[in-house]
């Protein structure tokens, strides 16, 4: 590990304000998020629905008491690859203040293991073409940008 | 409805061999799937996973009794959007002798209609870059392609 006292766990209710926080801290993410005392309750919702759900996990970097990471890693039953099991994940942050110091790739690192254990045959994920550095981050951890990701919205 | 007599509806389990054979008969699919006589037992234990999980739905086409379509739509809790759901679409395929006549596309279109009527704000996927055909499918329907699609491969 880049940093000894880091510990990656499952989110847990009370972290769900540093998670908004991290996810609205961020060119795309400040347009979609809304980081606000209270927070909106759909945040809750989401997370009582992740956090029931054996397949979905909510994770968490924490770092001498304070939560500085976070992904959301999934796990999808498909008929395809013969009835292989992939693991998806996605809205990966760091802590501005904390960027740099390999704290991401520790946390992927970590995940993938997590994917692997569970059986998954894939690890994969959607990262906007605009984040670019994001792109070399996945690369250096042996992604292959092999897919166009597409989007239609419904609102 | 381009065709008049088709319907579309949950795969049942005596479906998952005409799902295999779609997904095999292709450029891609038959590199990976099995389709045999008897099928893999993966493919039914994945079949029942999916059956069972209110947030997984395979799809099919059906035409004069016969399945000619097929795909799989997933509901995924986020936190990401203020708490929103995701509509996500995977191994879509019409069967060979039927393509052409706007199948695909109306199974699409009642998928999209599904995923709407649960309040998903989005609807993705992914397609392999190679598959030029499917971006213009799928820009068609509204989709954009504004992601990139990465994977890691654990096997």
């Amino acid at each position: 590990m880049t940093e000894k006292n880091i510990t990656f766990r499952l989110a847990q209710r009370l972290d769900v304000p540093s998670i908004v926080r991290m996810l609205a801290d961020d060119e795309l993410g400040s347009q979609r998020e809304k980081y606000a005392e209270p927070l909106p309750e759909s945040y809750y919702v989401a997370f009582e629905q992740i956090d029931h759900d054996p397949n979905h996990a909510l994770i968490v970097a924490e770092l001498n008491g304070e939560v500085i990471g976070t992904l959301k890693l999934m796990f999808l039953p498909s008929i395809s690859f013969q009835g292989g099991l992939r693991a998806q994940i996605e809205s990966v942050r760091v802590d501005k203040s904390y960027q740099g110091r390999g704290i991401g790739s520790d946390m992927m690192k970590w995940t993938i293991n997590r994917a692997r254990e569970r059986g998954a045959h894939v690890v994969q994920l959607t990262t906007h073409k605009s984040r670019e550095d994001a792109h070399r981050f996945y690369e250096r951890l042996g992604f292959k940008g092999t897919h166009l990701g597409m989007k239609l919205s419904l609102k």
